[in-house]
């Protein structure tokens, strides 16, 4: 990296807490100024708006969760054992990001006045949903998991399961929300979705 | 109602949907102004503050959605019917707002910097816990539900599934989502709280 890339890169690490926190687009400048130490043209060298500064910061937090997630999907070979994994990654906090759920408080935020912030709010969900019914359709085709089930009703239930468990995680301070989501995906997962031993046999 | 009690009630009808969508917080005094058609005077005429209109506006909406739900339970005697009757409403769209579910736009909003939204979230979360524990202990004692539910593990799937199912719903902007989200605690009710026929025979 070169010495001007390393300062963006350091000035994303300060401003995405704060701008998760305090959102993407209402977190003022002077607070960014603030956590990062520079100036407005400090920042500017670097950023040619508050609004690429809030993307990249965004980009950054769902990156690392992305790695975390797909690190857990490629430790695993069974798609079964991914689904499992996945859940128990983001239900114990693996996953959370200071400040709340970057999905959740974007989708909030981004009700109506940012559109760059809600397409990169939809693809990321785009992305999750993706992974899920591609690997419900493995899991059908491997045999692990049942013919009729809907892989598109199947990343409905965990990402909505799972960001309403981030929402009441955040919100009390309490990880036992996202747990007790952690444990209703499991319950779903090993009672609808996978074959039965007895089941498999003729 | 007085006069004053008229307007008081205008307002709030008008800048109810502007705070919940734009912010409770963040809503500028402005937008305030053009929606209720009010100069400051008038606005603080009928409001001591700007915060002080936030909270009542988002009473105001929790009022209308606690009504609503209150109102399929009393229609209900059996706790099995007014617990799927409280899917059924929430998951068809029946208490969606205008701008997303209030809870989850003030549990982002009010994260850190706004302490008596924060209470009044929390009042709110434990009034829908209360409500769903509640008809889960009258559902075990009435022997329609199984003695071994944990009631407030009940509460937080409903809470957890219905919120994040307003949060893609409202984002969408499509109902499927929440429909999906029913049907997930319909399954959840019919299968792992009711007490089967063939369970209650000895």
């Amino acid at each position: 990296m070169s010495k001007g890339e390393q300062t963006r890169q350091r000035i994303l690490e300060r401003a995405a807490p704060l701008l998760n926190r305090q959102g993407y687009q209402s977190a003022p400048v002077s607070e960014i100024m603030r956590v990062t130490g520079l100036q407005k043209g400090g920042l500017y060298n670097h950023f040619d708006s508050k609004e690429e500064l809030a993307l990249a910061a965004f980009d950054l937090l769902m990156e690392r969760v992305n790695q975390k997630v797909l690190q857990v999907h490629r430790s695993h070979s069974s798609p079964l054992a991914q689904l499992l994994a996945h859940i128990a990654l983001i239900s114990s906090g693996g996953t959370q990001t200071e400040g709340g759920c970057p999905i959740a408080n974007s989708i909030v935020e981004s009700d109506d006045s940012n559109p760059a912030l809600r397409r990169r709010v939809a693809k990321v969900l785009e992305q999750w949903r993706a992974l899920i019914t591609h690997t419900v359709a493995k899991g059908i085709v491997a045999g692990e998991l049942r013919a009729d089930v809907n892989p598109d009703e199947v990343a409905t239930r965990f990402i909505t399961a799972l960001e309403g468990g981030h929402l009441l995680s955040n919100f009390h301070g309490e990880p036992r929300y996202l747990r007790q989501v952690g444990d209703f995906l499991r319950e779903y997962v090993e009672r609808d979705l996978r074959v039965r031993a007895s089941a498999a046999l003729p």
